[in-house]
């Protein structure tokens, strides 16, 4: 029996923080990682714009990579694409923002959360309406310059002390909204893939009690729940794993192997049409 | 006599920074301002593409908007796309690389100067090569995070002690790359529209001694050379400015007053086609 393979799609290469949590869960498992780089980012795109390119995305996946379960390791398209992903293909499709918020609902005991994403998610308000679908109330920010702090590299709390000033003061305007609110969040949600590299900054940041979920790793036990049945998928000679990218490879080499913790390899590149 | 219409162009709205600056020294001119919102950034677009755009942007300001001079105020499309733009259309075209390198070969003594912008600006190397041909030795340095810190609005040196510390970082790093290489330099280029709202901060920055050239003001020195004879261009009676934008209008009404330091007004969208 063959190890199954899982799809990973991200606009960019942050989705490989959601393919870093599920390699530990499911080591045995095949993946092929798809980042739509040649058209990132998916943010400033129209909803229709955007569902096309993940419906194409999602189809070189599964029809040229054979997946038979796709997670979609990005928020701005788990948010405004996901019906139009399940409509193109027929294999389980499992998006980043409800595991979070459901992650975020396991956990809260005030039933109020804070979410840090970035622009296009926060205009979406994708995480708001699945908090309220668990009964959460969540207040949102964006937090523009935490991809490209990330993206510099300037992620250790000891050598970066810029970037915990810059969490500390974007937390700070939400805890400030949330009270303003009347509300008494327990829980942080990072709405970002990005947003993983700065676990360890987010945790020394909050105030003491408030806990922080990760939507990536929130979406790695979802996946691995619904897959954990197979067991080529929980052990196995070591995972295999092919990254495919539509433009900029050299920048996916080298930023890749941050985000997975492992090299990332060779990158394919893949024309998937303007 | 009808005041000459200046058509300005940006794959953004950082470009208001050169509008700003050619205001100054030609308050009598009519402007037509075009952010091609709806395809940036273009710093990720192959040259091909890049061009395209461009000449499309530089024809609607021509031919729609009747300029009678076009001022490229982004350095993507100046680094890239300047040849195309001066095939597409039949009006002398200025970019902002040219005048940022004139300015800094007239100020240095040492010939040995700095160039801070952005990723794409520096991959493109257009500002080596325009220092070259000044005679100068040039380090660039790509500086990502400096453009979301401007468009968050954490400017002012007082309030956003954290955006001074960022700037040191870089200009510490770029520095220290300039002394590796042996270099002496007194000049640094802001290879960025986006740049002169942090002018203050990179002033303080700089060691005793270094001068900041602004490229947006080298550019608008140049323009009103090449215009300074036409009566209209320097009085008159007050400015007329459009504003146009491919998308996005309502973040550049709201980010575009702090880039031109007056109201932009009510922005105008167009469709340049995909």
């Amino acid at each position: 029996m063959t190890a199954p393979v899982i799809g990973v799609f991200d606009s960019g290469f942050g989705g490989l923080t959601v393919l870093k949590a599920l390699l530990r869960r499911m080591p045995g498992a095949e993946y092929a990682f798809l980042g739509d780089t040649a058209r990132l980012p998916y943010g400033s795109k129209s909803r229709r714009t955007i569902a096309r390119y993940a419906a194409e995305s999602a189809q070189f996946l599964v029809e040229r990579q054979h997946a038979e379960f796709l997670v979609i390791a990005c928020n701005t398209a788990s948010a405004l694409a996901l019906d139009a992903i399940r409509e193109a293909v027929d294999v389980p499709v499992l998006g980043v923002i409800e595991p979070g918020a459901g992650a975020a609902a396991a956990n809260s005991a005030t039933r109020d959360v804070l979410v840090m994403a970035t622009e296009a998610t926060v205009a979406s308000h994708a995480y708001a309406a699945a908090c309220r679908a668990h009964g959460l109330r969540a207040v949102e920010k964006a937090c523009p310059l935490l991809v490209p702090l990330v993206e510099e590299g300037w992620i250790d709390p000891a050598a970066h002390p810029v970037t915990a000033e810059v969490v500390r003061i974007y937390l700070r305007e939400l805890l400030a909204e949330a009270e303003a609110a009347g509300q008494s969040p327990d829980t942080l949600v990072l709405g970002c893939t990005h947003y993983p590299l700065l676990r360890a900054i987010f945790e020394s940041a909050v105030p003491s009690g408030m806990k922080v979920i990760d939507s990536a790793e929130a979406t790695a036990d979802e996946a691995a729940r619904r897959f954990g049945g197979i067991p080529d998928c929980v052990a196995g000679s070591g995972s295999k794993i092919r990254c495919f990218a539509t433009d900029s490879v050299e920048k996916f080499e080298r930023l890749g192997s941050r985000f997975l913790g492992l090299p990332v390899g060779r990158v394919e590149l893949v024309d998937l049409g303007g």
